[in-house]
């Protein structure tokens, strides 16, 4: 049976081997799974990026977040230009194993457009034109 | 030049409407986006679905949470069954157009496992074996 199918009816406490998780983890047919980063605190949700497997063990080793740019397609240690990094105070799986959350402590904009996060595009409430209006402006450094 | 780019720069209260945005949003090859559900209020992180085109159209129209199922290949109006309702309170796009934000109030558990959120597996603090571990009990009904 699917490691995460188990996990459902287990107890609080249960716990599985990183290969394990590793071997069951639903990575895409590019090798890669999704990872909400949320600020640790205000629980404010910063931005979604992407990890590979050697992402995933990089950020659980060193604590700092790092995704798999799929762009550039090599690793990306957040603010490794930017200063701007992340320190992971946490990270979640969810319940069919397909996407990460990580619970982070942003050093500086999370956004490259310096806004803090990259969620500043909002559609307009219903029952108005359901166009996107931007909520936040541009950090200029 | 790319919509999403040009909002990069754009004030805040800078509109767009409705069918500049569907055409620049970032659909993967098979039509669909990420959407992040976040409870409105206290921030919590409650899954990950999809949406397509129709999906996303369906959720501003209504305001309750409409996903495309992957494993169904059909729209999953999220409580349809469960009776789980998400009531969609804003909706966000990123800075580059290729995930969302849903900020819902959750009707009962958001997660299947009927826990509050699906992210109930938590990876070990880094210096311990960094296995998974269940944080959450399942909640029987």
């Amino acid at each position: 049976m699917d490691l995460f199918k188990q996990l459902e009816t287990a107890a609080s406490g249960t716990r599985v081997g990183l290969d394990e998780v590793l071997s069951a983890l639903r990575f895409n047919s590019d090798g890669l799974i999704p990872a909400i980063a949320q600020q640790h605190g205000n629980g404010e949700v910063l931005m979604l990026a992407w990890v590979n497997r050697e992402a995933l063990l990089e950020t659980l080793r060193t604590g700092r977040a790092c995704y798999y740019s799929r762009s550039r397609q090599k690793l990306w240690r957040k603010g490794e230009e930017s200063g701007h990094m992340q320190l992971v105070r946490a990270v979640y799986a969810d319940c069919d194993g397909d996407t990460l959350l990580f619970s982070v402590e942003q050093t500086g904009p999370a956004c490259h457009t310096n806004r803090p996060s990259c969620f500043y595009l909002r559609f307009a409430d219903q029952n108005q034109d359901t166009g996107l209006t931007v909520i936040q402006e541009p950090v200029t450094t």
